[in-house]
Formats: C-alpha cells, structure tokens, sequence
C-alpha cells in the first residue's frame, strides 16, 4: 500500500485563548476509499511523537510503514476494503523537520516576520487539534464518522472527539489513554520539556532554524522512549551488556551499557527530524489536555459512541488504573463500553507494538 | 535522641580496580550501646541520596529527625534501649556540601595535587562501601552483627554485605531493592546523571567548588524525585492546581503547575548541599552493582543470614517482580526467607516513608 501525502489548509484559525493563527497547514493521509454516502470513515489519531503515517509506505523501498500497518489495510483488522480510513499531522507536530510531515506551530514562518514564530505562536491544545481535523472532516463532507481511533495522545484526541462532538461517530477505540492528566503525568511532561529549556542554544525558543537546542532535544528523547517502554522489552532487549565489548562501565566514569549507547541512538535519530520548540508545545497541550470543560472524567459523560478502550497493565505513562477509570466515567454517561488489555512486554509501547493479537476483536468492533 | 557525627579514617583503601584512595574519611552515627561482648549491633546503610543520619535529631530545634526515625529509638521497633544501631556516610555520598556529611569522593581534595579530584577520582563500587563499612565495624571490635538492613541502594549494600561475609550477621532486612540492576534500571540511573553531564558548567567534572552545574544538578535531582515517588500520591498531594493561581498554564508557555513548581522547590533545596560529580559516581556505583561475581540473583545463593524482604508493588525503581525474585534466589541457597510488603502511596519512597506498620514485624523479626 503506497500512500502520499496530502495537505489541507485553513486561512485562519481560532486557538484556544483567541489568537489567530493564519495560513494553517497541516498533513494528512488516507488509506481505501470514502463511499458514495461518506459514512465508511475511520479516523486515526496520532501519539506524542507520531504523525498522520498510520499505515502504508511512502516508496517501495521504505523501511518501515506506518505505526498501525499491522491492524490497516487491504483484508487486515482495519480494513481499508471496506473502511476509508485517515489521519492529519497534529499542529506543533514533534517532526516538523521531516520533510514528509506538514504542521504549523513554532518552527512555522511567521508571514507577519518572515522568521519563525518561536514562542510568539499561541500554546495549542488536544481541543484545537480536534478542531483542525473537525475542519478537514467537514471539507471532506463527512457528517458522521463510522469510528475515531487512535493510541496514547491520539486516545486523548479521540476522547476529546466523542466529548465535544458526541453526535459526529457511531464508535471510538482510545487506546493506551485516560480521560485525565494527573499531576504525577503533568510533573514527567513537564521534566521531558525540561533538557530542552536548560540547554543554552535554546534561547528561550528564538533559535535559529539551523541551530536548534539538539543536547537538550535529544535528552529529552532519551527520557520519552525510556518511559514509553517497560523494564520488561529493555532487560530482554540488552541485559548488562557493555557498549563497548572492551571497556568496562567500572572502569571509568565514561564507559556505558549496551542500553544506553542503543537509547542515544534512537534519540539522536528522532532528534535530527524533530524540533525543540514544538516538543514544549506538545507538553503544554497534553499538560492541559481537557476532553471537556472540566478537565476531569466527568467531563466524557458526554460520551454516546459505542466505546472500545484498550490499556496496557504495564504502562508507565497513562496507569491501568486511570484507564480503567475513564473506561468506567464513559459507561456512567450510558455509552456501551468495552475494555481489553492489550498483552506484551512493551509497557506503553503495547499500543504501538503489541497490537496485532487484538485484531480480531477491534474487526469485531468495527463491525457490529 | 540528640546524636553526633564521628569520623572514621583509613590511610589508604583499595578501590575495586585496584586505585589507592589515600586519607579516606567517612562520617558515621550510633544510636544504643554497644554491649559487652558486641553482639546488639545493627548496621543501616542509606540509601542513594541519604546519609548516616538515620535517626535522632543533631539538635533540639532540627525540624526533622534522621529518615528512619519513625523506626529506631528507645522503645521503638528497632530498640536502641536494647541494640547498638550504627549507619556511615558512603563514599561519594550525594550530600558532600551538607556539613553534618562526611565523605570522600570526587569533590575531596587530592592531597597529592591540594585541588578536587574531579574524575581523577577512581570509580568506587557497592561492594567498596561494603568493605569501608566491614572496617569501620573490624575497629569496633565487632566480629558478628546482629544484623545489616537498609532501604533502596542500602538494600543493595545490605545484600552485597549478606553474599560478600556470610559468617558475618545474623540477619538481614533488604528494603524495596533487588538483587541485580536490570538494563531498564541502568538506563535511567544513566539518565538521572545526564543533565549533570550536558550542563556546560560540568567541564567534564573539573568545575571550581564554588561553580558547580547546580542547573544539570538540580534537574538531575527532579528526575530522581519524581520516579522515587507514585502517581497515588503525587496526585492527591497537588492534583492539578496551578502554581500561579493568576497564570494558567494554558495562556503561556511559561505557566506551570503546582506540582512542577514544588518538584522544582524540593530540587533545588537538594542541589544546594550536593555535589554534582559525587552524583556521577553514585549513578556508576548503582548501574555496577553486584552482591557478588556474577553480577547476577545466583550470587544471593551465597547468603546465610535470615532474611525479611521488604518491597513496594508500586516501585517504579525495584520492580516488585524483581524484589520477589531476589528473595527466591536468596531462599534458593537455603537462608530461611520471609517477605513482605510495604502499604502507602509513595511507591519506591514506601521504604522511606510507609514503614511505621511494620513496626512490629521488625521487632519480632530482629528478636528472633
């Protein structure tokens, strides 16, 4: 499944708070084909440091496809012969310097200066992101979309979804989610945030486009793919291996673990197509993630979709206990809901990475 | 109970590796007395960012007692009316700026060169604490203890002491610790160390006394905070109030809440009596530890002594299911084992802050 990137684009946009953010383009992708009547729409939310590649690949010779290409396309749990299914970049996305991702948000030309907003761009919100993809769900003429999906802050984006706009889907899947941000959570986005601030080439966000806080951008990656894991995979994955067969980590402060040389790796990478500035943005959007006008549970009472919510026992981002929480806040509204736990050793990761067992069931779901 | 830090020297101690360390001086508090033929003494060893202060007052006024106060006095589980109770300051203890701490590590003057070590200082191990220790109580004149307990890396100290000198105590109490440090524990202590490391006022460990990375340290100890604490209690403690009543976090990138305020206020009150070099090499000694040559649970088969395992199902340091595997391993070599677990809302920080219920366990353990 070869997909291509498209772009939709609004002349202005209100954000949460009342700024106007002109010229707003974000990226989108789909997958299958809408029906004459519009009504075989999937909707996929993006996570933290995702973006609309769900499934598919961009060239033959990619690498890798999209997060979810185990559960869509053609015949698979989500299937795109049946389904249309598509995703949007989020503004302020975490990759705003891949050059197959398309976002507004700091790093964005302001058309006013000429030079990158930095931090005169507006903090965002889960709430504006939804309502960017409400706008382009309308451009497409969908009145009612048959599910929206989506794991980690895309289940944030899905529970916003059904909260504010209960009539607009027949069906949600949060996955690896709550209905709150928690203090503990807002004390760990707020310290991913925190290299990033502390490291001088940050200028307090003015940086030049060439000259990003990449220390700072790349310990905070560190910290996010820690977390997003379980000790589970890790251990399994690396044990006490040196990294350096010939330098042993007692032997000098300076000599490291198998793991954290393999943790720098996959940092860096992330780093070199991710911008700094629209890392803090994404943590202020999910510090202040609010489904409703309350910020808390009550607020997904609202909720009418038939709901099928998937956590992970061993996640270390959004606890089992919190999910198990929002799951039972949206069956007090009187929706159907569902819960599974999604089975594997990747901690949060699970809804990423553990997904394919829990296929059948969500085709199920989809269905009925 | 007021209590009086005394020093203990060596002239000169191995380190592991084989460096010399001249004028080792630790520090070091008792609580008791040492009975007639020795045989009442009880070693604590603290925990990573402790001190031998584990309990009793220095003065009158001091606003709090030593950590484990709650446990060790006259009449308490832990009866100083009866034992001897002593704890010493490790090695490149974290503390090295509070006055009341004695230590030498990285921050110490080389009397070969009258300036800091610095990173000239050689990596120092568990098992080095352990042998500073096994002096201290050689020149106490103490041929067997009643017992070695401690919480967290005074766990590990307590199981390297348990594997390293079997004959030596009657009984030991690991408290929320495991017997091996996964791959997922070595690649956050590395990560608790990396602010330190990408500060640029670290000069690779050569600061001036006077203008140390106090921003790398002062993050370096959020970090630690926040994944030594539970979500349980974090979020009953500052739910999601802001730390500027007039200054939502939602209006500017800037605003925070009230939770990464207070972490932020318990850090900094930390950084100011810390050495960030010392928290290198504490991260280094943690990452390598071993309770014997193996590195690994089957060094634990080497333990006589009885045992009461003490562990918290919500650490987010020691996992549970490595605590439990710890304690198998020791009862494996055939050391009669009991466990048991640490209720309260603080996760790892149970073995600090949750222990007062098992008052009486304790007590009956130790007079068995």
């Amino acid at each position: 499944m070869i997909v291509a990137k498209k772009i939709f684009e609004l002349p202005e946009f209100h954000a949460t708070g009342g700024r106007v953010i002109k010229n707003l383009r974000i990226g989108w992708e789909c997958y299958g084909r809408l029906n004459a009547d519009r009504s075989n729409a999937i909707l996929v939310a993006h996570y933290f440091s995702g973006t609309s590649h769900a499934a598919g690949r961009y060239a033959k010779d990619d690498v890798y496809p999209g997060y979810w290409d185990v559960l869509i396309g053609p015949g698979k749990a989500i299937d795109t012969d049946r389904y249309f299914v598509f995703s949007a970049d989020t503004l302020v996305n975490l990759n705003a310097r891949d050059p197959r991702v398309v976002t507004t948000g700091p790093a964005t030309i302001d058309p006013d200066t000429g030079r990158p907003y930095g931090l005169s761009f507006p903090p965002v919100t889960i709430a504006d992101f939804v309502a960017v993809q409400k706008a382009l769900v309308d451009h497409l003429g969908i009145r009612k979309l048959h599910a929206v999906i989506g794991p980690s802050m895309g289940g944030l984006q899905t529970l916003a979804w059904a909260a504010a706009y209960p009539g607009m889907m027949d069906r949600i899947m949060p996955v690896v989610c709550a209905g709150e941000i928690d203090a503990w959570l807002i004390a760990w986005l707020g310290l991913w945030g925190a290299p990033i601030r502390a490291d001088p080439a940050w200028k307090n966000g003015a940086y030049a486009i060439d000259a990003q806080p990449a220390a700072g951008l790349t310990l905070a990656l560190k910290l996010i793919t820690l977390q997003a894991n379980h000790g589970q995979w890790v251990d399994a994955q690396f044990g006490r291996a040196f990294a350096d067969e010939g330098a042993a980590p007692v032997d000098a402060l300076g000599n490291a673990y198998k793991v954290e040389a393999a943790i720098a790796a996959i940092a860096a990478e992330r780093a070199s197509i991710a911008d700094a500035n629209h890392l803090l943005y994404l943590v202020k959007a999910n510090q202040t993630f609010a489904a409703g006008p309350t910020g808390t549970l009550a607020d997904l009472e609202n909720v009418r979709a038939k709901t099928l919510f998937l956590y992970s026992s061993t996640d270390q981002v959004f606890r089992a206990d919190k999910a198990r929480a929002t799951a039972a806040a949206i069956a007090k509204g009187g929706a159907p809901v569902e819960t599974a736990e999604i089975q594997g050793p990747f901690g949060h990761a699970n809804g990423l990475f553990a997904m394919a067992p829990l296929g059948d069931r969500i085709a199920d779901f989809l269905s009925r």
